[in-house]
């Protein structure tokens, strides 16, 4: 059962963004030929997020603005320098987390009706590295 | 090392509620003969969750209104419309997450003294689909 | 492609502590000598949680005071008792999550600029059991 690595690079267009990536993680799936299995789909940075949710965007915008409401951005916070990100992108991050799991089975990724894979990009404007790893038979 | 792939189907009889599946997904790993490895146990439903956590009844309702604090269903949203469910429900999914990685050793679940792995209904009283994809040896 | 199986005990010196474990996990992944695969980093306590974040002293603290807004610890709930922890902090580890899956390739952890393997505890102490399920090729 050998493992499969693919990597996608994504830059967003606006700091804060919420990218549909199910057709890459899905391309990435057929070119292994695999039917049974899971892809682990991480983000390599601490200020975005990889979550499985509906891609309404009347939603998007209410989960932005509820990451807001819960975990502040500002200026209230011990971490702070010339290169630090804000503090409270970290805790949007980790409300979210970084991560999911897809499991696959038959070839296809197993996402109920409204589930989709999406990156959520929390203080953007450069590029992004999403892992995928694909293990499976 | 072969993937063995299975499914629950569950359906709660109130719309909010938690429910203990160690005994299904235990089940589950006992019929693969499997020794060492990792179940991903995941919910393919945005309205519903899977954690792991303790099962004591008082706790269970804490979490239930801390998540109705932090993420408040309601009115409030732009998600909205005939076929939309209610945005403050996706984000209660969101913060507990819909997915859990279970490691078993010696052909048992490695879960602590106070761990079980429990489905987490938020929006119910329609049948809810569980991906359960064992890897191991 | 075998699984390989670790564990690591923690015990903090205060009652609340971040940890960075990513040394061990770095050593237990070049003990296997694997090359492609992914580590699920697992903590079997109920509070306790594992993450992956930076680890500037600064930010690790406007963590913890975020967890103790988001989800306080206190008297006011329903999970109460002689041998019951408290609720808050149940909450504090769901809010975290108590694992991640560490991808890793060439035989080193995918891990970003500003990333580390962190051991949280929220409740300390006592010796802290964390799951290291290694698997690839």
């Amino acid at each position: 059962m050998p493992v499969h690595s693919e990597s996608l690079t994504l830059q967003t267009k606006t700091v804060r963004e919420i990218v549909n990536i199910t057709p890459q993680v899905k391309a990435a799936l057929e070119k292994t030929g695999l039917r049974e299995g899971i892809i682990a789909v991480t983000s390599l940075h601490v200020n975005s997020a990889i979550i499985i949710n509906d891609e309404e965007p009347g939603l998007l915008e209410d989960i932005d603005e509820w990451l807001s409401r819960t975990a502040p951005a500002g200026e209230d916070y011990k971490h702070k320098g010339r290169f630090e990100s804000n503090a409270g992108i970290h805790m949007q991050g980790l409300l979210l987390h970084h991560q999911v799991i897809v499991p696959f089975s038959e070839g296809r990724l197993d996402l109920g009706p409204w589930q989709w894979v999406l990156f959520v990009e929390l203080d953007g404007l450069r590029p992004k590295k999403i892992s995928l790893k694909i293990i499976g038979e």
